[in-house]
């Protein structure tokens, strides 16, 4: 007879779940209730105004997708892609590459405009991409590419697509709630984001937003978008304004008493003070790693504060090291994917994860556990250098 | 300034979500751990054994979908069906009507067959469909359609599809733990569920099974799956068996482990024990209904007993009734849908609301709702009625 799970206390700092606030799991644990309750509706509204209001964005089509970040990608896509459409993917990491599994899938026309893995996707690049593609329909890339720790330049990737009259999807999973996202402001017309990053939200998921100008393709469609349960328009009955709300699927609906909370809890301490709170927790972990004598993957001008990828030292058991740190401080960092599997730990500070109590117990948990494996680093530094920041 | 969100103590006994336990609840909000923590994956394992279990199948390829019972079903349309298939879609209510949209969107070939809403899917029809479309490759129906109460006979239909070396479909959203489900025995091909009904677990969540069949049709497949995040070949590298668990998609950590919680309370109570539970308190509703003087919409031997469709007397408002069961009693009931819209109301016995504190409560609740309205019913014989179910 299987029991009752009691999963063990962890500090998460890998790239995603972060630490959930006690508040957002006391949210989540309240009583159901209907999904067409009245008073289920009313915290719909709410949520889809708090939505709005971190998206920096007046779009009506903006509301939570109940599924996860790649549900959110795959809805952008499914609805605005028909067979034949040129569509430009950027390339730069495992999520840029998800995008291009979408367009081939969907049957779109694929260019795709590589990058490095840890550099940030490359401005001229995207530039002669779309004049060499004057039919092109989509310009879609990552803002923060989550397996590098890359941030792209959105505000002017989405002014090209914008001058090109090219519509832009952008995948804001890392970056909503860490760093700034403008969606009326940078003209972006479709994004999509997660809840476990930096909302410290339970996992599952995805909220979305339309501009005007996407939604106006998808009402102009030829061929009927392909996925039933992501048809905007269908989703948009359920969610969309006006006392009537057709039935279209079960909202999940204690998971969006969860986001609600995180969302509240954004919106408390404000959009610029968890977006300070994001550098400083990010500026005081560097200069402890650095200190150390490790290397950061991804150059300064373009590191996400919220997730760091390290690059692991010379003849280090890389798994060895996030084994012990699981075991001996149950303390979860993320490892490498596709071209940097094995050569970087991920370090998240999202959310609730980022907080100084979570930079210091990391550096000196890490140190602890390189001076097990007598791993040439500096030592005695780390902790010392990262208050410096604090103190600073 | 949005305020934290506190839902109102509702009793519900619509079409689902059910009631749900305070050890589910208390389950959702542990504490949060990553997708792919060694605890987390065990956890799976289980989750997997418990599900196979519940579907009575030994299926490899079972597992929860992270996303709500429509997109279960879309996972085993995208997954099965290519371009040009022909596909035998049971039509006798709204779920039915959602698979043929399913098909027609992924381009397969739609054989409709029609019955009546309220009534089952005729195997009379059926069999006279799969001689008339010899080339059909799948049959898909409703084994319990949650539109309308209608039991069809599952076992029968899907033993029609073997013997025609057809693949079938179930949509099991609402039967899966209210009445018997056989997968292996009955020779099901896929499968999909939702967790809101009869397990009684919060919203957002599907399983689903798919047989060796199944699998080999998907492994032969010349086109790609549409969907990216339903492809069953993707999500399997991550729910599969082995150490090796590949990145996919970020699991909803905190539905799992009310999943988990929910399915280890289905089977401390026993499947058949279960049954019985649904079937007594049908049965009870039922006579206490029926004493009143109302009427099912459904024939007696293809009743559900977790979803009971009663018709509305004439010249009632039923919208009222249903308002004031809300207001007064806290008590949510479902309006009719599609073809029995305004027409029925349909009062869900599911998982931990098919209790007999819940029938005396609602059929309580109901005559002195009557009473206010001035109703021509039968008074002071609905509770007794019901009582005498109990004690017989």
């Amino acid at each position: 007879m299987i029991k009752s799970f009691f999963p063990p206390s962890r500090t998460l700092m890998g790239p995603g779940p972060s630490d959930v606030s006690p508040r957002v799991l006391a949210a989540m644990a309240r009583n159901t209730i209907g999904h067409l309750d009245p008073a289920f509706v009313s915290m719909m509204d709410e949520v889809k105004e708090m939505l709005q209001t971190i998206f920096k964005t007046s779009n009506a089509l903006t509301m939570p997708i109940s599924a996860p970040g790649s549900a959110g990608m795959e809805c952008c896509f499914v609805n605005l892609i028909e067979p034949g459409d040129t569509v430009i993917v950027c390339q730069n990491g495992v999520f840029g590459t998800r995008m291009a599994e979408n367009v081939t899938r969907l049957g779109g026309k694929l260019v795709l405009v590589k990058d490095d893995w840890g550099s940030p996707v490359s401005v001229d690049k995207v530039e002669q991409a779309l004049k060499d593609n004057p039919d092109t329909k989509l310009l879609a890339f990552v803002h923060a590419e989550t397996s590098t720790g890359a941030r792209s330049d959105a505000k002017t990737l989405c002014a090209l697509a914008t001058s090109a009259h090219v519509l832009s999807i952008v995948d804001a999973v890392t970056s909503l709630g860490g760093i700034e996202v403008d969606v009326d402001g940078w003209g972006i017309d479709a994004i999509y984001s997660g809840t476990q990053k930096c909302l410290s939200c339970t996992p599952g998921i995805s909220p979305v937003s339309f501009s005007d100008r996407a939604v106006e393709k998808i009402k102009n469609r030829t061929v009927p978008v392909s996925s039933w349960f992501l048809d905007t328009n269908l989703v948009m009955g359920y969610w969309g304004a006006g006392a009537k709300r057709a039935y279209h699927h079960t909202a999940p609906v204690n998971a969006l008493y969860a986001l609600h909370e995180s969302l509240v809890m954004v919106l408390e301490e404000g959009l610029d003070n968890a977006w300070a709170r994001h550098e400083l927790n990010h500026e005081a972990l560097a200069a402890g790693v650095e200190a150390m004598g490790l290397a950061f993957v991804v150059e300064k001008n373009s590191r996400l504060p919220q997730l760091n990828s390290i690059t692991i030292p010379e003849g280090v058991d890389e798994a060895k090291v996030r084994g012990l740190l699981l075991e001996n401080y149950s303390l979860e960092i993320g490892a490498g994917l596709g071209a940097l599997a094995g050569k970087v730990w991920r370090v998240g500070l999202m959310g609730e994860s980022s907080s100084r109590r979570n930079v210091l117990y990391f550096l000196s948990s890490l140190e602890n556990t390189f001076s097990e494996l007598n791993v040439d680093v500096a030592y005695g530094v780390a902790v010392k250098s990262a208050l410096a920041i604090y103190e600073s």
